[in-house]
């Protein structure tokens, strides 16, 4: 390795993931021929991206050189960051390295996909290092709404980058465990080349609060809950928020049931760990919450975010097997709705109050906390690892262009902070910071048990039957006469009631039958030709009747 | 008439209108046998409503009381309150009523369904006092998002109803036209009977802002634009906030260019009626701002919700034929998402900042005020009009119940407030006041040109359609062997490419083949069984190969 090789050659960041969102879900370094993966995680599917379930990162570029990677570290356990895991590593088997709780969460999903025993999972510590080929990693503590989350600090001859995942700072966290500042102030004394950090929350002015305060909160509300049963509905993971909940519920003399199945799981692999303490008989099985007084009970449920087939939805909706909504309840909605799911939200608040039930939800008495850092507490990370060089991540480029703006504020120069694109890879050295090229990367539909056959075709498809639905027209030929025998039938579906609309359905069929005759007539026999002379005549039709533009599908058979 | 009826005899209020917003869009008062519609307007579909346009009230009700109704009273111009009007006149063409600018906006639109000539509209102003049949009604001046807006106290001889449509209280307003908070004051002296409010902003505590706080913010943004183009996108019908910008662009020596349909039409009527104020030579038409300098420009557009296909959206895609968008462009987007609308108005954010324009949105910049009354305007009205009842209207159940508990803290008893439903009755006179019976009402779909002919069914396969796509299985029978002449076939949309999915494809043939030689066998000739037999062997097929459910559509031909 020559003196020249050993400056000059820079680390390549490549972002494979995310869809609206920039440089998340996965990050895959490169250096000097040895590559690793930060974090492996999925997104879900945007509004048009219609039956899609999940959306994962793009998983050619790690496949073209699965002999180069070296393992994978994640930052946290959120689906976000882990929930692509187990279909990487159908492809590729490498070593992953995280956090105990992380991989505790990461031992559920691949258990799930059946892949557990086949894979290589290790459990670090904040402080650890350890090599990845040419790489050094260090894990340091963060704050986030989940525990047990980390930044790394990467080391390669080409210098230190520091790319967090999500954080915050909170100076009094639940488990007294405080985001190791010094350490980052350290690392960035002994000079940082580059930083990657998490912009979620960068348009938001000052700090974020301490989970605390929702604990300061939940006292007040249980108060106010009287002789009421308490349902809070939080996210799963948010294992501090749960200890809460349940401290508040122990003082108060309330038994807890749980009802949402990713809570039952997350708060059996929190309590295994010993992430969670809970007092011996606190928690009760579900089928047992009407031998107590509504007074008594406490349950905690999935589905704050109003999603359709989660435990709060089918309670506000008369659905849930056990647990039927009325005015002796008091809800408590501890989250904010994600961008998109404000409607989904509302419904289910609307229906629990439609059925009596007083409901606590959104900025009402702070009954949410964010896990992300506004923008006081990123302008004090930049400044404490103080790099050379920036790179804001996580986050719509509004978020990222907010956190750039940041360190503009700060001193440093726009020359020296790339927004990136998912896609494109970073090339960074010291003296040499730019964008080089991309890679196959982007979003990966898993529908159902396909990984990827759905795309931008079946879509496009499925976004047109959606609109306007379909008319589906048949006839049969005769191969030798080319006269049509049987037919044209008309089948719709998702466009208007027959019945109402039979005058069209006749004129339909005279523009397919006219269509077909013509073209048989100028001795037009190929199949391709006649379906389109049948779709364009019928998308005349009904476009003139309707103002609308259904799929118009030509099927001919041939006797 | 007997004395008993006189005093028994109870005002019906019908909620017609609204989605998920209630005692929104049209309400309808009926007593002793005549009938008027107060507001007319129409809902935008919800995600799930497919291909859908508009949504609008149910008019059956309507027609079939068509000569009772003596006219059709309206609030103000935005698109819930007038935008069925025309569908209805079609139906129903009864005389309608309303403030000036609120009928030049209503001209447009039945110009535009060409029944303008048909319908009786009159121009009335706030203390008029008007007769239908046994109502009499006055307009009475109140504040909002769009100029000459009213409330009315509605009276006959049961006695005095206060209805108000959108409303807040703007002690600064920019046309110095205060809401007549003295004559709501007055009239609850005389005694309102029942009260109907406005609850949009039930959930926010304290007043909303002044209109005029909007135009501070301008003043402060206009010069930290400096020397770049200025952007601002806002609702074409806010003339006041048109008013400010204009206003500000005056000042600061930049023309005034418009892109957006709506936009042009507002202002054309504004400015013809004499509720905007424009300076001559200020506005100057969008193929001209090429012979501008940046700084010496102002572009107002509509598209301050993120849709698709407004002049924003366009420009921020590089969609615009006149308008590009760069660094030199700095953007202020004037108005606040709309529930259901914060992903698309981000996309638009994102877009134009990807191109290097600076962006204001949201609540950065006080850049946007509601219109609507927060909690301090809704007691101070409640306290004002002191109605013997009350019914709390527009807005989701969560936000009636706010405001229902709002009336509670002032000391009005629960037994004393009704939180309606749309299609739901309200019988209220002294001493009743009860819901009594169902009205047809509810949502009708407008899609194209159709009105009503999209319902559930068509829905549901759309929902269908959208989530997994569809599978065409065509076979033809020879009539009288029973046998398969020709396919099966299989065409499929929205499922999966073909290409990666060949040998499913024969699987379903197989399949669809056998299912059908089978009934054929048993002598099972209905082509219902049949179908439904093909139907169910490859849904079940199709579920355990790839885990989806697209729609299955046999169809059969006989020769």
């Amino acid at each position: 390795m020559s003196l020249n090789k050993t400056f000059k050659m820079p680390v390549r960041i490549s972002f494979l993931g995310g869809i609206n969102e920039i440089g998340k879900n996965m990050t895959l370094y490169e250096y000097d021929g040895d590559m690793f993966i930060l974090d492996c995680g999925l997104a879900f599917p945007e509004a048009d991206m219609l039956g899609v379930d999940l959306v994962i990162p793009d998983f050619t570029y790690v496949q073209r050189n699965a002999d180069k990677i070296k393992g994978v570290i994640i930052t946290h356990g959120h689906e976000d960051h882990i929930g692509a895991l187990a279909y990487l590593l159908k492809e590729v088997n490498v070593p992953v390295y995280s956090t105990a709780l992380t991989i505790g969460l990461i031992e559920n999903k691949l258990r799930e996909h059946g892949i557990l025993d086949a894979c290589s999972l290790n459990v670090i510590k904040p402080g650890d290092r350890f090599n990845l080929g040419k790489f050094e990693i260090e894990a340091i503590h963060v704050n986030h709404s989940i525990p047990d989350a980390v930044a790394f600090a990467i080391r390669c001859e080409a210098g230190t980058i520091v790319q967090t995942g999500d954080f915050k700072i909170d100076t009094t966290p639940i488990d007294g465990q405080m985001i190791d500042l010094a350490r980052f102030a350290e690392i960035g004394k002994e000079g940082v080349l580059c930083y990657l950090a998490d912009s979620t929350n960068a348009e938001k002015v000052g700090y974020s609060a301490s989970e605390r305060t929702v604990g300061h909160a939940f006292e007040t509300l249980f108060r106010m809950a009287g002789k009421r049963r308490i349902i809070v509905a939080t996210f799963a993971s948010n294992i501090h928020r749960v200890q809460q909940i349940i401290n508040e519920a122990a003082l108060n003399n309330r038994k807890v049931a749980l009802s949402g199945r990713s809570l039952e799981n997350v708060i059996a692999v929190g309590q295994e760990l010993g992430y969670l303490d809970v007092p011996e008989g606190l928690i009760i099985p579900l089928d047992e919450i009407n031998n107590y007084e509504p007074w008594q009970l406490l349950l905690v449920t999935t589905g704050s975010q109003g999603e359709p087939l989660s435990a709060l939805s089918r309670i506000a909706f008369q659905d849930h097997r056990k647990v039927n909504i009325s005015a002796n309840d008091y809800v408590i909605i501890s989250a904010k709705p994600i961008p998109g799911n404000e409607k989904s939200v509302s419904k289910v608040v609307n229906e629990l109050m439609r059925h009596g039930a007083e409901v606590v939800y959104e900025s009402m008495y702070d009954v949410h906390v964010s896990g992300h850092a506004c923008q006081e507490e990123l302008k004090l990370m930049l400044a404490l690892v103080h790099p050379r060089y920036f790179i804001p991540v996580h986050g719509e480029q509004k978020h990222l262009s907010n956190h750039a703006m940041l360190a503009n504020l700060m001193g440093m120069p726009s020359r020296d902070i790339i927004i990136p694109e998912n896609g494109k890879t970073v090339e960074v050295c010291d003296g040499m910071f730019h964008e080089n090229g991309m890679v196959p990367a982007g979003k990966v539909f898993v529908d159902g048990s396909g990984v990827g056959d759905v795309g931008q075709v079946v879509l496009r498809d499925r976004t047109k039957l959606s609109q306007d639905g379909l008319i589906t027209v048949v006839l049969t030929i005769d191969s030798a006469s080319g006269e049509v025998i049987a037919g044209p039938d008309i089948v719709s579906r998702g466009f208007v009631y027959v019945r109402e609309s039979e005058e069209i359905m006749d004129e339909m069929k005279t523009v397919a039958r006219e269509a077909t005759e013509d073209c048989i007539a100028n001795d037009i026999r190929d199949w391709t030709s006649i379906k389109s002379s049948i779709r364009d005549g019928i998308g005349q039709l009904v476009y003139e009747r309707t103002r609308r533009s259904p799929m118009i599908l030509p099927i001919i058979m041939e006797v």
